[in-house]
């Protein structure tokens, strides 16, 4: 029961703190919506940084969770999960109104300079999903889908880092463009003959 | 002199909230760096939201003005300029640490979802920065010094996206890398046979 009651806490401080960042997101207003007597916080955590570090391993477990499907579809190429990663998360943003974007990019955003403990889980949190990314384009090297060489690893951190990017953007213009541009965009970089569905219709100009 | 104590009041609140983000920075905070009387907040400014509109502006005008030397810089080529306005800031953030990153980008991640009229200037003062880089492209085209057809509108906005992104990863990994990543990456798009500076080393693998 107790593990429940914390579990509830950060999943409910999750929701808001990805919706309206850290330090705007207030310890009550948290315990108000997950229905927790006030005054139990400190039972369950030191102080609101440890919280809000309980936070960031619930994103990262919730991220990776979300992946899985696509990885484990074993129909698709190592191209095609890649393109199937971004294809999940594109219509995930189309279904939430192009709000929120990532919380462990909001984050990192938000407090990268204000407390290195936030920052180092953070970034351990983005490394495993360049690894993930990593991971598929050497298989696509060596499945011969890759028709350029390039260095997997940067290749990697470039696809994370540019996605951030593109859902600040998609939060100012409330639109799926900039996510959609960010796809066409790695895709001419992986394949640059457009080998790769050079044919399809990304709906950036529709 | 009312005009000066209120431009003091937009400068110093710039300054905290490029740091610390918009709801993490108190009024109070900010009228007592700027040695400005507590409760003349409200004679310059209708409300905190308000105050945020002006430091956006301010940040807008203080982006531009950065451009300039750049821009006006006649010995440079077009590509040359996209060049100098990125060495610009990758020297800029060194010299800062690695910190703060881009206030329109920081804002823009933070206020996205939470308020209209910011979400509205913030994405104008990103577009007139995409313009200029649309139009270096335009310019780079015409002087044939691209070595490869593209929708330059689009090119301008992912090179503005991409590197909104970058600046969070150089937040978390206090590491100019992702900026000098960046810059590679479009460098490689804008002329993908190398043609432009080749043997340059960017210092990622230093």
């Amino acid at each position: 029961m107790k593990q429940d009651t914390k579990d509830r806490i950060i999943e409910t401080g999750a929701g808001i703190i990805h919706h309206k960042g850290y330090h705007h997101t207030g310890i009550q207003e948290v315990l108000s919506a997950a229905g927790v007597p006030k005054g139990s916080f400190y039972f369950y955590f030191k102080n609101k940084e440890d919280f809000g570090l309980h936070v960031i391993d619930y994103f990262d477990h919730f991220i990776l969770q979300m992946l899985k499907p696509v990885m484990e579809d074993d129909s698709l190429s190592a191209l095609g999960k890649i393109e199937g990663i971004l294809d999940h998360f594109i219509d995930l943003f189309k279904n939430m109104d192009y709000q929120c974007g990532c919380p462990i990019g909001n984050l990192s955003q938000e407090m990268g300079d204000l407390n290195e403990a936030f920052g180092k889980k953070l970034s351990e949190s983005v490394e495993k999903v360049a690894k993930i990314y990593q991971g598929l384009l050497d298989q696509a090297r060596s499945d011969r889908e890759l028709t350029v060489d390039m260095d997997t690893a940067e290749m990697a951190e470039f696809i994370v880092t540019s996605w951030q990017g593109a859902l600040i953007k998609m939060k100012i213009n409330k639109s799926i463009k900039p996510l959609v541009l960010h796809k066409r965009y790695v895709f001419n970089m992986l394949t640059p003959n457009g080998a790769y569905k050079k044919e399809k219709n990304d709906g950036v100009n529709a």
